[in-house]
């Protein structure tokens, strides 16, 4: 798919400084261009390659002075980042086109049925009393319980597994093998040694907008709800477990781990391998570092917190940075001790 | 479905104060009850509940002596939490059914038999010489190698992976998306930088009344077997590998992994995102606290263990907090320091 | 399938030491060696099973000098441990045999072609415009997206899920469930407390001889590639972000996570648990031990770091050792500090 400069321009509102007939056909970072390519300049950091980029196009902030010659056209907009992500964006869903149709062989139950404009994929199967919406995409491999709702234009990913009762809303995306909705972990002592299984009887709740990675699991409820709310991004990898609630527009990065019956506020920033204890509550706005350990409920909204167990950032490197002069400090400890020993010695 | 007061109350071999002919629908946490639910009380800190909730009937313990007036019908009980999961077991074996029968298209091969009463989901797909015992199932999308067997009433959930020679035992629940089986991780350097595979000819075996989460790994033995001993819970995303055996009744908790050739004792707890090294022998009962990383085996019965390197609980909580006053530690040492410093000045 | 100590003796090009006709049917570990078995000896410490074990026979090197009476026949061989690594393979290329052909129902979209002697599982499903090479396996229960490239004799377990536009090398094995090139994890945060995805538009390259274990997620680079090199073998459940890069020869283990536009060197050893930050890089044949959490580029070669933020090897060991004998240090600080109280008083 290609388009002149000049197309570009015009979608992004922007103003061309250079040779606007030149065909695109492809992105690139800014030092990894070559001709064809549009790359863009926000952060200056990168603004010397600007000068020696292959690509022939790159989008810049509309202030953006250059101090050196240019080769390559520029085009001048409000914010190069946000133009670039909208110039991207259009262009996969131009590529995407849109599957639609369903390929056979594939399975659905009595009861269920889809949308306008959808797609079901070879070797999809969809269970009873499913309420697909339009433009809905389902993947081949998928598999799909019963009495399961998904809202209009989500995207279930090639081998996701959704179990009974999963309700999902509109424009979400679940990628490859993600499983939504199996048993919490719960089992009750018995006092010969073994476990008994606690029945899982709640579902998952995902809200519109939201994104699950690969690989992912999110537990149903043991009664009630799971619930991810509108706007939550979870990556990879990442382990929601029963009665969970994930507050609006919260970011959950690879590998971490939330226990059962804990609350993450909104806003919330969880960066990777991140394990959070159950039945906890955070606040909104909570930043917790990667690697971190939250054993404790969090009230006050906006706190950056790291280490394991997690406290405040700055104590925890305060701390840290001691723990790495441990060997000084004990040396100086030692030395007191000397003086001690030997001013007793003199004192005698 | 539903059930009369009176009927639950039968099958608990309860007790009723109050009304015995309403109708009960679902199951809620005494707190978020509705009409029509019913609920438990066990914990006493959930007490003040049970003077307003909206449950139609709660299950108490019988020695539960009200201190205010309730509306909602009592169930009185010998443990009213006990009793609660008995309900719901019941109640999920009626809802489940029971799938049973062969959806089409799905595979099996060559002198693959399976028991009575089993249900192939469609697009499962089942190897050579497998022998599937009574009651088992197995969903859609599944993939089982050849020579494998499963006993009866073994649960296989969809997209579930099961490599070649697995044996898996009675009443087991595999559920989403877990692969059982594949290759251990297993390289020998070679001289010139690069890795040779190390065949992995041995196999997994799950004894009776084992269950693994959802995205969870078990190798197969290099030679031998990985064994899971009858009655293990296995959550989430964990990483078993190769040679490891984990004793009877032991808990594993989500993102947790154990290396190769590590032996767990009998009825240990392993709490999320733990670490556990290979070639180490772990003592029954020992319990291990959340994202502990364990290197060295441990000999005693019982011990609770934390952080990584993990030892004592109680140690390791008394040097955390220490690390925690590190900064004032050293303002400590500081004052002594100067102290000297004026001391030694003043003794010139 | 069986072999003669002979027909062994002659493949492994070793001395035999005992009877030449027994037959081998299997292998075993020294220690848990029965009839019919074949062991080996290299490492010293396992040298007494030698004079009890029950396998029939055991490959030692060339310098074994028994110290007590053996039963069991010897296969003297230049290195015994790569001498029984060459006969597992032999054994495993044997039984696998190597399916071939293709199952039905599978799929295979418009213009993609397979090679010679591949095998195309039940309920694989490959998309359109890929090219696969000679010798490639396809196991059941697999999804390819559109315009996938893969190289002679490379095995693509069941389940596997691999995107759009990835390419894989020759010799390369994914093992079950892992998931390649899904969306990198990319969101730009909107001032209304939203986020907008970034078109993750690049994809994944894997050259030859690639090993990945199950339930790993290798995701799409934003734009160009992730790159996994020639000979790197990745465990299960590993994260690999969009725009990673790992060099020739490196080893993660399971449950490891590499953030975005990350470089490792080459023959790197990362060992399980371990976290990386984004946008740093690391020297060739860095060492990271368990659970280390790597926040910096690491410059210099040939490094052994552990701990979280990962430093030197040897001072964490020093700084941990400080860290549990805390109590004392501060035992030994109350200590000069009530004598200089004392002094103090003393003095006044």
């Amino acid at each position: 798919m290609k388009f002149t400069v000049s197309e570009i321009a015009q979608m992004l509102d922007g103003t061309i400084v250079g040779n606007e007939k030149i065909t695109i056909d492809s992105a690139a970072k800014i030092e990894e261009g070559r001709p064809g390519c549009i790359s863009f300049l926000a952060n200056s950091k990168y603004e010397p390659y600007i000068y020696t980029t292959q690509s022939s196009a790159v989008i810049v902030n509309k202030d953006f002075v250059p101090k050196k010659e240019i080769s390559t056209t520029l085009i001048y907009v409000e914010n190069a980042y946000t133009a670039f992500t909208i110039l991207l964006e259009e262009y996969q869903k131009r590529i995407a086109g849109g599957k639609t149709g369903v390929e056979q062989p594939s399975f659905i139950g009595e009861n269920s049925q889809t949308g306008e404009n959808c797609y079901r994929g070879a070797f999809s199967y969809i269970g009873k009393n499913c309420v697909i919406g339009n433009s809905v995409k389902i993947y081949p491999n998928t598999y799909l319980g019963d009495n399961i709702e998904i809202g209009d234009n989500s995207v279930i990913h090639p081998g996701v597994r959704i179990y009974d009762n999963t309700i999902i809303g509109k424009n979400c995306v679940i990628f490859a093998n993600t499983v939504i909705g199996s048993d919490g972990f719960g089992f009750a002592p018995q006092t010969d040694g073994t476990y008994k299984t606690i029945p899982q009887l709640g579902n998952v709740i995902l809200e519109d907008d939201v994104s699950v990675g690969s690989n992912s699991t999110i537990d149903c409820a043991t009664m009630g709800s799971t619930i991810i709310r509108k706007g939550v991004k979870i990556d990879n990898l990442v382990q929601i477990a029963h009665n969970v609630e994930i507050g609006k527009n919260t970011v959950i990065a690879a590998q971490s781990g939330i226990s059962g019956s804990t609350t993450v506020g909104e806003q919330c920033v969880v960066a990777g391998q991140v394990g959070i204890v159950g039945h906890i509550t955070i606040a909104n706005k909570t930043k917790i570092g990667a690697q971190s350990g939250l054993g404790k409920s969090i009230k006050k909204e906006g706190l950056s917190l790291s280490g394991s167990p997690a406290r405040d950032l700055n104590e925890h490197l305060r701390s840290m940075a001691l723990v790495r002069r441990l060997p000084e400090i004990e040396e100086r400890l030692k030395d007191l001790e000397n003086k001690h020993e030997t001013s007793d010695f003199q004192g005698q």
